[in-house]
């Protein structure tokens, strides 16, 4: 059995974790492992008839975490290998607050709110919150424009404040039992290191300058806008820290639930998306794209740039990527949700094959990719689902092929937007499950943007990204770029462009009932929203 | 072994033939029988790729007429029954032209034309000449506004002169080889009669007058309008005779095809949806909706009154329900089709009872029913389908509800016009095998419409009709009102309606898309007609 050194990362995405423990100098591969969370459907708690809830249970997290770092440890030693692990990072979907007491304890563990939806973890595609979200959004339109500019204008209704501020309204028990709330890519590492009090927080800058609207350079948190809405919101206890900084060493009891030696060094939290850029190679004029069951577009500014906020992207934030660069962080609500529901029970391969022979328009379909809400560039929970066009001879290929499309229609707005900002790109990379698994995607996202586009070959780049950072904060490497340089991967395939007559003319398509239906101009602007509400209020179940 | 006097009744539809052999007395049902033709997919013949082509082989007709007669009359003798045969009636799809020599024999059945599929029957929905029905709409509207008036002011892809003006076009040596097109519902006549010759044809003012411009108050024929668009199109040759007369007896060589003694009073033809509602009981103030996988809406005005024309309606033709009243026509052309594709491969009845539990507006869709272009009130085969407001929570069930809803929100504007064109309805009436079969579709139109909605008690409405115009033509009934009386059924439910604030508000938006997406001045109107052009010129089969 050999000891070389290698870093341990976790990602805690919607519906387990998955850990990676990579060799320290070269990022080798040396165990993987998943773990799914056990409640509710595929780690999801839901209520039927409100589709926009979406929660999680709090002890999920820590149960899939020990499993997948025993898993990943019994793996490498059945290899030969008990690698002394120098460091461990973590990333987690955003935002995912979960309400705490004193001691950092989630409320959902405990006795008395053990049944109480309000009380676990947010996940961050509940979109219960989009009315506190346009209440948020109009107190900082009026009180602090400028603030508000740095998330595209818009709060969204999967943020931080737009969720506590919704369960203070619709379960005050839940909200005064809390005495703060934390971000699950914050509650992961505080956990690891053993700290049990709110005020020894060490909060990542990703997540508390993208969905808190945190910022260093203007007085931290808004508390004063915030409380003019709800005036006993807590403010986030603790410290705010880069990603790749160290935050503590492992706690002799989570040693032991992990079958860990304590005392390595933990590394601040980081956003998934944001994580998994690191991990694909992210870097000022690269915009890495997660494709997953929705997407997120990552990029960067140069080093030592203020970058000005960008209309219709979610957010430009000091340091969320890597230290002395601004993050830019856009996103796409349903992309593989968008295929799966377009394949409905149909097998993906054999409709990818199918949707491959098709001809640019030959569907005759026309989709928008709002099924789950749109995120860039208009951020509204209410928007959804759009198909027009099919006919009696219309085929699922068709309706897949028509996902894909919207997908990537909607991709080229998001790209314009932050172009139109200031942020030239010059390479796009494409990593997460679906890029890898359906190369159509790819092809025809080059073919609607007209750029090429690159498939990573970095396999879960989430995990890859957490090690990265878990490499800066164990000291091992001295920064992330350099982290970046040493675990890198040669993209498995390069898409490049065609152009299409028939794509010219269904971008105009597109963007007539992108335009329609979402801008707040639009001829039938009223109604996505309308539905929405009539959905919301006559269904009979519980309304959350 | 009795031998009591029965009329035999031939419903000539999309996929086969139905035949009833009734009681010439009180309409009991003496044999029942179904045969679906031969070729093609459903007794339809496609072109992959050509969403809009819908064709037939004449052959089929006569080969399916043959089986079902046979064993309608074997039936009966099964029973102890050799009933005399008082007269034959046929009704038929429409508009169905079939292109014929010198000799009344379909191009289609001769080996120079056996695999052209422009020489066999034009089937009712083949959709594939809405350009040259845009041209006679605005030759029309041109030279005699008057006349297309009639119309709803729109002539239809699916209608005879469009068909045989497409076949000048694109098949120009099918054009000049046919003599004559005779419609499906004068064809199996003559065939019965034993009519060999175009002059001799004695056509159904229902088709003539519905689908072909004639009108015996206004010249007949509208041929010099026509001829300015396409001068060699053929006078159709012959007469027009109202529903119920006799136009001759069954000859010979069709006896003995049928195993029938000749001699037997035939029936002038007449439209399956005109006849239907003739068969479920159609008069003055009722209006008869004979849902299939379309829906057609058919009602009359009072005795020895002229209507005025009726916008957007397909048509008012003087006696084409029944002599001495205008009949009134409109129609959707999806309604089971639409119901089909939202169940997709799912089975009705648990869909239906799924959907029977939502209440109304909890889908959070509203969809418009144009998967097979619109029909009334705006006339328009280029328009498609169209889905809004599919969450990741939208079920199957959802889809299929709101699939019946918008037929029923369709159907709401065509009555509404029906009625603002002065035709008073006071009674609506369902018949065809969806309203029996679906309840759930009688109590949303009831609670939509906030109507009743009487589902007839008679099965094969068509065939029934058939029946009644047979007795009248072979002289067992007085006049189609004594026929209706004798054969009449009672209703088997009635739907009441049920108010509702939701159906009010989604209302509301069903007519903004309607508009928007359908009226020449709507926001998107440019949308489905782009989609629909880029779907035909893209594909890469055939074009038709």
């Amino acid at each position: 059995m050999s000891g070389d050194v290698a870093v341990l990362g976790l990602d805690f995405g919607t519906s387990g974790v998955r850990g990676l423990l990579v060799d320290a100098v070269d990022g080798a591969v040396r165990a993987r492992a998943a773990a799914p969370y056990r409640s509710g459907a595929g780690g999801v708690l839901l209520v039927p008839n409100s589709p926009l809830l979406a929660r999680q249970h709090p002890g999920d997290y820590i149960a899939a975490l020990t499993s997948v770092v025993r898993t990943c440890m019994s793996e490498a030693a059945a290899n030969g290998v008990v690698p002394d692990i120098a460091g461990i990072g973590v990333c987690a979907t955003a935002s995912t607050p979960i309400p705490v007491d004193g001691e950092l304890r989630p409320l959902a563990c405990q006795a008395a709110f053990a049944d109480n939806l309000h009380a676990a973890a947010w996940l961050w595609k509940d979109h219960t919150a989009q009315h506190e979200a346009d209440e948020i959004t109009a107190a900082f339109r009026s009180a602090a424009p400028a603030r508000i500019a740095w998330y595209g204008g818009i709060y969204s209704a999967e943020w931080y404040w737009a969720k506590i501020l919704r369960c203070a309204r619709i379960a005050p028990e839940v909200f005064a039992a809390a005495a703060d709330w934390v971000e699950l890519s914050d509650y992961v590492p505080a956990w690891l290191c053993g700290v049990f009090a709110p005020s020894q927080l060490q909060r990542n800058r990703a997540v508390a300058g993208h969905k808190a609207m945190y910022r260093a350079d203007a007085g931290g948190w808004p508390m004063s806008i915030l409380r003019s809405l709800e005036p006993t919101l807590p403010t986030p206890a603790g410290d705010v820290r880069d990603g790749g900084a160290q935050i503590g060493t492992l706690c002799p009891s989570a040693a032991a639930a992990l079958g860990l030696p304590p005392d390595i060094p933990i590394a601040t939290g980081g956003i998934d998306a944001h994580v998994s850029a690191v991990g694909a190679g992210v870097r000022p004029g690269t915009l890495v794209k997660i494709m997953g069951t929705s997407c997120c577009d990552i990029t960067m500014g140069p080093p030592h740039v203020s970058l000005s906020p960008i209309s219709g992207v979610s957010g430009v934030a000091p340091g969320s990527v890597a230290p002395d660069h601004d993050g830019v962080e856009a996103g796409q609500a349903a992309v593989g949700d968008l295929y799966a529901w377009a394949a409905e029970e149909h097998e993906h391969e054999a409709l990818t094959a199918e949707a491959a022979a098709l001809a640019p328009g030959q569907s005759g379909l026309v989709m928008l990719d709002w099924i789950n809400g749109s995120r860039s560039p208009i951020n509204d929970a209410r928007l959804s689902g759009l198909v027009i066009g099919h006919t009696l001879a219309t085929t699922r290929a068709h309706h897949y092929r028509a996902a894909i499309e919207a997908t990537a229609f909607g991709a080229e707005l998001i790209l314009q937007q932050i172009e139109a900002g200031g942020v030239a790109i010059e390479r796009i990379v494409m990593c997460g499950g679906i890029a890898e698994r359906n190369r159509l995607v790819a092809r025809l996202f080059a073919d609607i943007l007209e750029r090429p586009i690159e498939i990573s070959g970095v396999r879960d780049a989430g995990a890859l990204g957490a090690a990265m950072f878990a490499a800066v904060a164990g000291g091992v490497a001295s920064s992330i770029a350099q982290a970046q340089q040493r675990f890198a991967q040669p993209p498995i395939e390069v898409a490049l462009p065609r152009k299409s007559e028939a794509y010219r003319q269904l971008r105009t398509l597109y963007r007539a009932l992108h335009d329609a239906f979402g801008r707040p101009s639009g001829a039938l602007a009223q109604i996505m929203p309308a539905l929405a509400h009539l959905r919301e209020t006559t269904a009979s179940g519980a309304n959350s």
